[in-house]
């Protein structure tokens, strides 16, 4: 690996400059990806194309310069996978014709052996052999909780709270299909490492719905049942709005702890100096002038100094963001020696 | 006034019990408010018509036994009064057809002198006649910062990433229009006062988008200005998700502070041990069952011991809550003495 700046810094080795990537780096910021994607008949078949897949998780390193390419998919792929298919409408995000009703519909959902998802490990091999050692490939998947929030609502939400309902009203059932949602996602991040990604990434979009109290019994042990089964690999989870359980998720077995823009790193690192902080520039930065996303970036990277750093963005960067001002966010940091 | 509680307690004074209303109490929960709604053109109807503003705000007094009516109203209706309408799309919530989209749109906003929301305080009138001294009537208003949302994004989003767009490139410009609303907020609040209400909250619904650093700049400013203005009855300021700004949030001059179900009450009082503390159960655990209810809402209670204390949810009740669980919410907090 011609650079492996972000694996070192995930297990907290010393490093020669900051590492930096960005969610949703390969997405809609990028003209190029616009132009491949308005050739297709939707994200589904971007997503399980490999070819096509592979195509545009290599499109930021090559326009962005970024330290990592993340191979491009979607969490919902895990219900999918299990029984229940997501559609992605246009202008509105995902959808699921069946949602999750009733404990019967947790024993319908399938265990997964892997084989469902051949198309994702496929884009990574592809990925991995184009790259050719340039940088890293990052794995991702969904966090439980994250995960049924969909397979509850059915699409997206501000409060989730039928999902919520079903962890005060059911938690017999919650845990059950938690642990389900677990299973298949060990099984999948597993052959994502046979497929060659360096470390990984477990997104928990939407624990900020969450409590402390919650947080501890519906996500904690589900998170780390995950680290725990994939080892071979450095991990990080982002469990973005989660400010009251930082002090759990700082004590998961995670090489690395995501921050969104409303935490303090110094604060977030007392909890356990030893953990890799990545974040957390607020995404809308980007949408100031020039000497601006400069004077922020540089800001960032002062609040996490004193211990490993990953540098990222503190959410997805959003859809309608000019590429260009990524671009200087990531210059930025890359031009700043430690 | 009979019973004076609520008053009293936002005061910090001594009260036999805590004092217990709900956000959202008026509101699609019961049966007679969907009742009388569902005879009526939209919400706007409802309320710009003060006779039908007053029935909705005493039904939950009558049906739930709460300490206090809350107005029925909208945030939304002062970036109308200053000519910028709203309507109220069933099922897909609030919509402006004109948003604010450069400089030259925030100079075309009009301050008001608040005879454009005389229906406001009619129905506050009535409603205090009606209730005949029962129970006080809490006025309120949107928080600058989540008016602006509105008035930029058009509707309702996951991010406000417009919003925030313009907090990052255009400064000068939100703090004009930050500061339009808040005089048109303290213009409104003092015909409210006139009209009778006993206390007042300010909804920062949509604070937590923003950070630490933001939120001092573009929220704490305009709120104080709020409570600085408005001194003759108690004040209550609730920024729903702020956790990165509750040290700053308790020096505000508001009488109480209101706090979502993810912060801890016993680390925010130590921020500021004078302050009343409102709130703040996790609307989703009136899902559960009846003896959870109970347990839970103890729980909360007990959490908040060792200082003064409104009860009430951590957000709005959902409107598929069964009101019969909310009304055993109610009674847990009337039955349970100091």
């Amino acid at each position: 690996m011609q650079n492996d700046l972000i694996i070192r810094a995930a297990k907290g080795e010393q490093v020669e400059r900051t590492p930096v990537w960005v969610m949703r780096q390969a997405g809609r910021i990028l003209p190029e990806y616009r132009e491949l994607r308005a050739s297709l008949s939707g994200f589904k078949e971007l997503v399980e194309t490999p070819d096509l897949a592979a195509e545009v998780t290599i499109q930021p390193v090559d326009i962005l310069g970024v330290d990592a390419a993340i191979i491009f998919s979607d969490i919902l792929v895990i219900p999918d996978a299990m029984g229940l298919p997501y559609e992605m409408i246009k202008g509105k995000g995902p959808h699921f014709p069946e949602t999750i009703k009733s404990v019967a519909d947790i024993d319908k959902l399938r265990p997964i052996d892997g084989s469902e998802l051949k198309y994702v490990y496929d884009a990574i091999e592809i990925t991995r052999k184009r790259l050719n050692g340039r940088v890293p490939v990052i794995g991702f998947a969904g966090a439980p909780f994250t995960i049924i929030c969909y397979m509850i609502e059915g699409q997206g939400s501000k409060t989730f709270s039928n999902a919520r309902k079903w962890l005060h009203s059911e938690p017999a059932a919650s845990h059950k299909l938690l642990q389900k949602i677990t299973d298949a996602t060990i099984v999948y991040l597993r052959h994502q490492v046979n497929a060659g990604v360096s470390l990984f990434q477990v997104f928990d979009s939407w624990a900020g719905v969450l409590s402390e109290e919650l947080y501890r019994e519906f996500c904690i042990p589900y998170l780390n049942q995950i680290a725990d089964a994939i080892q071979e690999v450095p991990s990080i989870v982002f469990s973005k709005g989660a400010h009251f359980a930082m002090n759990d998720i700082m004590q998961t077995n995670y090489n690395a702890v995501g921050l969104d823009w409303s935490l303090n790193p110094a604060a977030v690192r007392k909890l356990n100096p030893k953990k890799t902080l990545q974040g957390n520039l607020d995404p809308t930065v980007l949408y100031g002038e020039e000497a601006y996303v400069v004077e922020k970036a540089n800001e960032m990277l002062r609040s996490f100094a004193g211990g490993s750093h990953i540098a990222n963005l503190g959410h997805g960067v959003y859809p309608d963001t000019d590429w260009r001002k990524v671009k200087l966010y990531i210059d930025t940091i890359k031009n700043h020696t430690i």
